[in-house]
């Protein structure tokens, strides 16, 4: 007897993805497998190609993280989920034995797993995860929609860290597809939400959704939120932009006890202004990856229609042309979201 | 009718200050006239010695803000204290009518006057001062111990933003006035403290008032409070060292989703890493200077004794002597606090 043969898109260094066939094991115990529906592209994955993470990943990895799809199998011991209803995975696998776990931040263990990226992940037809992971989706949600609650649930997890109140004068710093959910998470708490972004096609993107702009190279952003908060400065900053005149930016936009989110990667350690938190008293929150609660959240807020998901998602390919919508997303100055139809 | 003459010492820029008579006004509307027992010489004394402020406060001035004296005269309209009591004050003078006023936190006021630098200080026999500015003292506290009290409610300041709770492990960067009371409030809220410093003259007093303490110039610190902490790491860390080494420091011995409380006045921007804020969900706590609540803890302290008042003060000079005890604690390697005895 052998296994099903399924597509699966392999990384192979060098910005190359194959597609090719390989078996589809059964779901071990404590495990479900799951037929994929839709895989976004995310940052990370767009850093796996580029060649970035390639100690990490190797050169036979299947990788997605931003998935849809329905219950296809269980494995033995699992139970409360059935064939065919619609799932989304939080892709964290966690040691449960290391200082973080002992503390109760399972989500940033000290010895995470990511799934699709230390392990493979949802870029092939049937996908095996620990049944842990799973979060159950309203029968009538759209899976291309579905596939963007991975990124919202980031975005929920910035906003409930910053401990965003409704009526508070918000700044995200970056206007890219992280930052414009953030935006939109945080319009949806009641913040007054003002996105900065430099690039202009970003900002036309984020104008059209209804968000009120700044361009920080044209105009002067701390003066421009000093005059729409009567020189308070923002409540909340987050800095999704990872640059250096971001972090400058982070600091002088923020009100006296501000809170500043830290969601962006800064590979260098840029310089800031640490007179300014001692002198206004602001606080800096580092916000990594998600817990459950932002996944429900996430999936509500998908849900309701409070995400644009029609203009977030900018592109849908299918799993055969990979490669090309890697290197489309890669070159467009407009793209936000693009997804793989990884199903038939 | 002339004014009595009392003693006072003016800074006179160039490292000089300048024992004088002056008259000395009745208070004001709303003013106590207090006779000054005991001044400290603050940190930031010593920064207008080295002339390093002298834009701020000219060559009139007369500085000083870490005192303790007694009540001398009431101006119009102020009541609720008497003649001969034991008072400190808390030496802020907020605008009442900005954001951060609008806000509650008067004590970050973005007009704030600091009693002693922005206005005459207590570095003279008889001081005017706001009402609203005084906190009452048991009539059995010692005068010199009660000039601690400022500077302790800055460390009361400190941990309370911090948010620490018994049983958490602290680090302490740098072991200076600053940070031995730092670490002996965090000690008093029942944390478990260690120090460090790389001045060993610092190391070797720290060690005496009974606080574990690192050389990190000799040994790992990141490696020994790991050890300390099953490597988990410590749960709060003060930066109190002003220094690239310790905002190096400060992220590497931080606990997942640890807090760091940012005391030390960075007048450049260091490089700070913010991957690390990201990875492990760290916290920055900007805090400055103090509210009500942290004199009043800070009093009940300097009174149970829970701070070594008597370790900490390591010198008392008349003011007639003020030129030398500013010129022997700038060149001191192993003097914390200096008091000037300003009364008679
Ligand atoms: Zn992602
Ligand atoms: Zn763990
Ligand atoms: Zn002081
Ligand atoms: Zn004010």
């Amino acid at each position: 007897m052998t296994d099903t043969q399924i597509h699966a898109a392999f990384y192979r260094g060098d910005r190359r993805f194959d597609v090719a066939q390989k078996p589809a094991p059964a779901p071990g115990p404590g495990q479900v497998a799951l037929r994929i529906a839709f895989c976004g592209i995310c940052g990370t994955d767009m850093h796996v190609f580029h060649g970035n993470m390639d100690a990490r990943v190797g050169f036979e990895r299947i990788i997605g993280h931003e998935m849809s799809g329905t219950v296809e199998a269980l494995g033995a011991g699992v139970e409360g989920f059935t064939k065919g209803q619609k799932v989304v995975v939080r892709p964290l696998d966690h040691c449960g034995d290391c200082p973080a776990c002992d503390a109760g931040h399972t989500h940033i263990c000290h010895n995470l797993k990511f799934l699709g990226l230390d392990t493979d992940g949802a870029m092939q037809e049937v996908w095996n995860v620990p049944a842990h992971t799973l979060h159950a989706l309203p029968d009538d949600m759209r899976l291309d929609h579905a596939a963007l609650i991975e990124p919202v649930a980031v975005a929920c997890h910035d906003v409930r860290m910053a401990d965003l109140t409704a009526g508070e004068d918000v700044v995200v710093i970056g206007g890219g597809p992280i930052g414009v959910l953030v935006a939109m998470v945080a319009r949806e708490a009641g913040g007054k939400v003002v996105i900065s972004e430099v690039n202009e096609n970003r900002l036309a993107i984020a104008a059209d959704m209804g968000f009120d702009v700044v361009n920080p190279a044209k105009s002067d952003l701390v003066a421009e939120i000093g005059n729409r908060t009567g020189g308070k400065g923002a409540d909340v900053v987050f800095e999704v932009s990872g640059s250096q005149p971001g972090v400058d930016a982070m600091t002088d936009v923020a009100a006296t006890r501000g809170r500043i989110c830290m969601v962006a990667i800064h590979a260098k350690k840029p310089q800031v202004d640490m007179f300014r938190f001692f002198w206004r008293e602001l606080q800096l929150i580092g916000a990594r990856v998600y817990e459950a609660a932002d996944y429900d959240k996430a999936i509500a807020l998908v849900a309701s229609g409070a995400i644009a998901a029609d203009k977030v998602i900018t592109d849908v390919s299918p799993l055969a042309e990979i490669q090309r919508a890697f290197e489309q997303l890669d070159a467009s100055p407009t793209a936000l979201k693009s997804l793989i139809k990884v199903g038939a």
